[in-house]
C-alpha cells in the first residue's frame, strides 16, 4: 500500500511512529526484506516553514522531529530534540553573547544542522540532504520536504510602540519561532504570513506521491503553522483534490482545545473556531474523512463537515494508542476506498 | 612598553602566558589598571596558515590556542583546544559518516568556530572577528591575525601511484592539518607551499605594531609553518628589517631537536638543519638576539649566527620557566638597546 502523509513536527511524527507500528514494520524501511513483506511505501511531506536559520545553521524542526522520533533518536519527555543530549555549545554561545539565547540547542541536534548546512553550502537542495541525513536514521519513510525552497513562517504581532504614519496602530513581524518559543505564543498574532510560499514549487517527488498514493493521511499536526503552510504551496492542494485516493485527516483538536501545542492561537489569528469541525472545514475541498475524539462526535452532524466523520479516543498516550489511531484512519481509508462512499468533500 | 611578537600554536602561546605572568599582568589587560600599572601593550601576530574548514566551519587553530591559554580556557594537558571539553558532536558526525574524522572537534572548541563562521558570513574580516571573540576571553594581549586574506599551508607528498605523465614521481598536496594531524607528519613533505601569501596583506595594525614596537619577540614557534607563513606576508619581513626595535628570538630547538611538535620534519622539507644555529640562519635580515638552550651555547661561535646570543634552559616546564625565559629574551632585548650593539643582524 502505498500511504502519504502531510506532517508537522511532533504530533505528526509521533502519528507516524504508531502508523509504522500499526503496519508491523516499526522502523523497518518498507519492503526491503525485514518487514511484514507487504512493501508498504510511506512518503512523508514535511513542513518546512519553521526552518530557521540559528548562528549561522540551518535548522528544520519538523523534519527533524520525523526524523529523530521515526530513527530512535528522539528526546521521548520533551518530543523534540535528540535523546542524550548535551548542551556544551549552548553554554559556550551564551558566554560569547551569541544570541539567540531563547533557542536553546542541544549539541547532539547541532550536529545535524552542522552536516545540513555544509550540505545546503555546498549546493545540495533540502530533499538531497534530507535523504542524506536520513540515510543514517533510516526512519522507515521516505521523507520530503513540502519545498526545496525558502517558506517561512512570520507572525505579525501589535506594536503599539511604533504607531504607523497617521497614528495607525503599529505592527512588527517576527519569525514564527521566536512568537512560538520565546513568546509562547502568548502575544496575540494579527496575522500569520508564510513568507515566500507563492514562488514555492513543490519539492521533486510530492505531487506523485499525492497522485499515485492509495491513501492520504493527515496526521493531527497543526492546521494553520504545519499541514497549513503545505498546502499553501502552489500545486500541492489542488494534488490533494485530483488525487484518487481517499483523504483522511485526524483532528488535532479534541473538545475544542489542542491535544498539544498551541494550535489554537494559530486559529485564531486566522480568524477560525478552534475546533474539529472548524478545521475539517479548512480542508473541505479534499477531505473525505475525518477522525474525532469521541468528546467531539456531534462533528458528524455539522453541516460544514461534508467528510465521514469516525469518533474514537485520539490521545496519542503511548505508542500503541497511537497505532491504533493510525489504524482507525487506515480503516476509515480502506472502507471510502471500497464503499466509494464520499470523496474529497462530497459525500 | 610596547612588545610585539609573532607565535604559532602551543609554543608560541605558552611562551606569551609566561611574559605576561612575568610582567605580572598574568591574563589582567595591561594598562587598565589591574596590572602593574606600567601599562605594557602587548600585540600578538598569530599564524593563520593553519586554518582549515571543517564540517563547514573555519577552523583558526593557532588564534585559538593563543587566545584559550591566555584567556584561561585551555585544555592543559594537550596544550590545544578546550579544558572541560565535551564530545558529542564528533560522535554524531562520525555516525552521519560526515569527515574528515582525523581532526577530531571538541563541542565547546566548536563553539568557537561556529560564532567565527557566522561573523565571517556576515561579511566581517577575520581581525574583527578575532577581536569579538577576545572579548569574551580577554586574552591580555591585541591578538591580531597575520592577515584577513586567506592563506592555507599546503604539503607536497609523493605519489607514487598517479606518476606524471613523462613517468616522473607523481605528487600530490594535501591540506597542513591533514600532513600534520593524520600523517603526523611521518610521511616526508617535498615541498611547503603557504597558498595565497603572495596576494595576502597584513591584517590591519600588524605593520604599526612592529614599526611601533620598543621590543619584538619571536617565541619559540615553528620557523617554517607558524613563524615562516607570518613572514611571508609581503611586507611583513621588511617591517621587521626596518623597525627600530630589537628583534629577540627563543629558539624552537634545543639540542638539535624541536622541544615539541615535529618542526623538524618541516625543516627537513625546506632544506635546512634541525639545528638552533639553522633556524637563527632563517631570521639573519633581521634578527638582533638569540635566545637558546645550553645544550646549544657553541651557537654563538657559529659564523652563519650574526645575531647576540645567550645560552640559557629554554624547556617551559611550567608557567614559572616560560616566564623566566620571556624575561631573559626582555632582558637581552633591553640589553641590545641601550648598548645598541648589534641591530638586524649587523653585530
Amino acid at each position: 500500500m502505498r500511504i502519504t502523509a502531510l506532517a508537522g513536527g511532533i504530533g505528526g511524527a509521533r502519528f507516524l511512529r504508531g502508523l509504522l507500528h500499526h503496519l508491523g514494520t516499526s522502523g523497518q524501511l518498507p519492503g526491503d526484506g525485514s518487514g511484514d513483506g507487504v512493501g508498504d511505501e510511506i512518503t512523508v511531506i514535511g513542513n518546512t516553514a519553521d526552518d530557521v536559520t540559528l548562528h549561522g545553521l540551518r535548522v528544520c524542526p519538523d523534519l527533524d522531529t520525523v526524523m529523530y522520533t521515526l530513527g530512535g533518536g528522539i528526546h521521548e519527555g520533551q518530543g523534540w530534540g535528540r535523546s542524550g543530549e548535551t548542551f556544551s555549545i549552548a553554554e559556550e554561545l551564551r558566554a560569547y553573547g551569541s544570541g539567540p539565547d531563547w533557542f536553546t540547542l542541544g549539541d547532539r541536534d547541532l550536529a545535524t544542522h552542522i552536516v545540513r548546512t555544509r550540505l545546503l553550502g555546498q549546493g545540495h537542495t533540502l530533499s538531497e540532504v534530507t535523504a542524506a541525513l536520513c540515510a543514517r536514521w533510516q526512519p522507515g519513510v521516505r521523507l520530503l520536504p513540502m519545498s526545496d525552497d525558502r517558506v517561512e513562517t512570520h507572525v505579525v504581532l501589535a506594536d503599539p510602540e511604533h504607531p504607523g504614519e497617521d497614528g495607525a496602530p503599529g505592527e512588527r513581524a517576527v519569525h514564527f519561532q521566536e512568537w512560538w518559543v520565546r513568546l509562547h505564543a502568548a502575544v496575540p498574532a494579527r496575522r500569520i504570513l508564510a513568507v515566500g510560499v507563492e514562488q514555492a514549487r513543490p519539492a521533486p517527488g510530492v505531487l506523485e506521491a499525492i497522485a499515485g498514493a492509495d491513501v492520504i493521511l493527515l496526521p493531527p499536526s497543526n492546521p494553520v503553522v504545519s499541514i497549513g503552510t503545505i498546502l499553501g504551496v502552489p500545486g500541492i492542494r489542488d494534488a490533494l483534490g485530483d488525487t484518487a485516493a481517499p483523504v483522511v485527516g485526524v483532528s488535532p483538536i479534541v473538545g475544542g482545545a489542542p491535544v498539544r501545542g498551541m494550535a489554537d492561537a494559530c486559529l485564531t489569528a486566522i480568524g477560525v473556531e478552534t475546533s474539529a469541525a472548524a478545521v475539517a472545514g479548512l480542508y473541505a475541498d479534499f477531505l473525505d474523512g475525518w477522525l474525532v475524539d469521541q468528546a467531539d462526535d456531534d462533528v458528524a452532524d455539522s453541516a460544514s463537515v461534508t467528510a465521514a466523520v469516525r469518533a474514537r479516543p485520539l490521545l496519542m498516550t503511548d505508542i500503541d494508542a497511537a497505532a491504533a489511531i493510525a489504524g482507525a484512519a487506515l480503516e476509515l481509508a480502506e472502507e471510502l476506498r471500497t464503499s466509494r462512499i464520499g470523496h474529497h468533500g462530497r459525500r
